[in-house]
């Protein structure tokens, strides 16, 4: 049993509509004269990149454009905006602009202009990152990675077809500053799937199992759900239960927005301490054999997951129903339960997303493979609070399937 | 009407019985090898001093330890600690093991390695510490102060007999490490003094004006309540509610003792950002006219001003009540919230603590001058949902009285 648990989190969250007018304030909190902002096209074309180079111009700031990032971003990507700042100036804060990938990219450029390198050398193993790494500032634009407060950067390793992750809590963003005017515009297709990956965050986190009981030596960055985990998870569930039909049908509703980036937020501080489980370790083989975003394909296993875990954590999964408005008198622990599964797989469906692995392209020979490919994810697994087989899986993919 | 709020913690929180032997890992996050651990002398003939050296000792470190700190610590203290610190090793991280007192103290310190000068120099103004001070440790041996994770810290200028603060976010420190067990010895009175304390800081935090009607420009330190300090607030409260008897009445049961230290640490999250507000004010001037422990004054102070402030905020008192398990079934708002006041002075009897004005030695005739010196700490008044007035605090007082 372990009998200690840690949290870590962001300095300093900024949170408001205007609240990219706070940047000057932050950046002299660090002395910043020199300002890296990594950022892509859309953000640029959606005019959210010039809110922020007008309030850095304003009050004075030298800084440098990096607009390439893209999706999962390529090794080479790193390398490029590296050599792009490295010869322009020397850097005293990086801003991260945009969804998951520009903030994860400016997390890895962060790390290599601080200690030097390429991304490689940083992957798989432990505690390869010797230290702080460059300040941060997240200005996350949509309402789902929770990337601004989370440890983890993911990058594409081009050359070996892979998908890999540097995870060390020296990535954390010192700050997250959040304005979610800057979420307005998007469009309800993204609202959704943003959505319900902060949804999987934060239900997989708050049924993460115990602490305690998670068997594996040594510092995790996965550690199971805590007491403060549970906090942020419960409550990002609240508010995505009552916003996020809203924000997807109603984009313009600034209170709707707000709201579902509060629950973002919450969900990345709970699930990067607590960790994910069973829907994420399914959603890497299924993500080699379908071109749906990781958003939807989460959001798709989350309820058949809930039902997998439903006696295990029979209590938990009754909290989420509550949450979700349903009336438990009179059901025991096990029939509230259930009413979990049912409010996330309704959710689905009202706001438009598919609920079943042949929608997305999943062929059903495919099962039993993308069940042991998951299983073999330890820190994810480990995580689970019922602990999987090839045939509890296999019979959760076919309940998934149609 | 302001529009952002901001939210600063600690980066890192390590909470469990045996955290202490953790203490290796997070000095070896910072390179640390010279350490200066600040406690005093209670601490030191507990046996807990001992407890923390032999972890620097099994690991190398190189350590010096000042051990006369005492409560609202002098300037003096400060300076010698500082010189002590300064004549034997270059300081890498500051070590603060006790109550509020030597984690206050461990913060000036802190502040002076990092930039000269003497604690006057910091007093009063904003912005007057230049940026990140030394990197601090906070250990709290008592449930209550919630110091491990704020920003202030309170000294005694003893030439003109004055209490003195100095608050920045750069004084948080920068891990809280939380032991439960170091807690377990803990006489009745000074648990429950304590607990009462971090019930004040949550619920005047929780029920603290909304962020949005502060009437205040700039950069504020207590901004009013906002949707983290909520979250951790409430929960702290619950907490209390669920485990301060026993924590007072059962001292070895180490569950009670998690829970009051976990409420400790969320109600000092809370009210760090949030503030606290007109309990905190009218026990400024009547800890001049008392010998009480702050925590005793605010706590015995706090029913009376939830009377006073719940029609203002009836939801959160309601909720309030709600946390100690009131039924409100078949109540409006205003007929639960007077059950919040309720419960909090029934919690007073329960935990052997004075529960009028008379009993602490406050004369009658005192009330005047106590309301008028109360309602000119703006940063506490302007926080407190419903607008004091210098009747409404005489009413107040005089209810409280007998």
């Amino acid at each position: 049993m372990r009998n200690t648990w840690e949290f870590f989190s962001s300095e300093n969250i900024v949170f408001g509509n205007g609240a990219i007018q706070k940047l000057d304030k932050v950046l002299s909190r660090f002395g910043a004269k020199n300002v890296l902002l990594v950022t892509d096209q859309g953000i640029k074309s959606a005019g959210i990149l010039e809110k922020v180079t007008d309030e850095l111009e304003k009050y004075g700031y030298h800084y440098l454009v990096y607009d390439k990032a893209v999706p999962e971003p390529p090794i080479k990507s790193a390398m490029e905006c590296l050599a792009y700042a490295q010869s322009e100036m020397q850097t005293d804060v990086i801003i991260g602009l945009g969804g998951g990938s520009s903030i994860d990219l400016a997390k890895v450029v962060g790390l290599l202009l601080e200690y030097g390198g390429e991304p490689r050398d940083y992957f798989g193993g432990e505690n390869l990152v010797p230290g702080p790494v460059k300040p941060m500032i997240a200005i996350p634009t949509t309402a789902g990675t929770g990337s601004e407060v989370t440890s983890v950067t993911v990058l594409t390793d081009t050359e070996n077809q892979m998908k890999v992750g540097i995870s060390d809590n020296f990535l954390r963003p010192s700050v997250a500053l959040l304005d979610p005017e800057l979420t307005v515009g998007l469009p309800p297709y993204v609202t959704a799937c943003s959505g319900i990956d902060a949804l999987s965050h934060a239900i997989e986190a708050y049924t993460a199992k115990d602490y305690k009981y998670i068997e594996a030596e040594g510092n995790l960055l996965f550690q199971g759900s805590n007491p403060i985990s549970d906090v942020y998870a419960l409550k990002a569930i609240q508010l995505i239960a009552d916003n996020l039909i809203v924000a997807v049908h109603q984009g313009s509703n600034v209170e709707a927005r707000e709201n579902m980036l509060l629950a973002s937020l919450f969900a990345g501080m709970a699930f990067s301490n607590a960790g994910t489980a069973a829907a994420h370790a399914l959603a890497y083989p299924i993500g080699g054999v379908t071109k749906s975003p990781h958003g939807e394909v989460t959001g798709l296993l989350l309820p058949y997951v809930m039902k997998h875990n439903a006696t295990v954590a029979p209590e938990k999964m009754a909290e989420i129903a509550k949450a979700f408005h349903y009336d438990l008198s009179g059901l025991n622990n096990h029939e509230a339960a259930e009413l979990g599964y049912e409010a996330v797989l309704n959710l689905l469906g009202q706001i438009n997303l598919p609920q079943t692995l042949s929608e997305i392209g999943v062929q059903e020979e495919q099962i039993p493979e993308i069940a042991s490919k998951a299983l073999q994810i330890d820190r994810l697994i480990r995580n689970n609070p019922r602990v999987p087989s090839q045939n509890s899986f296999e019979a959760l993919l076919e309940t998934a399937f149609a």
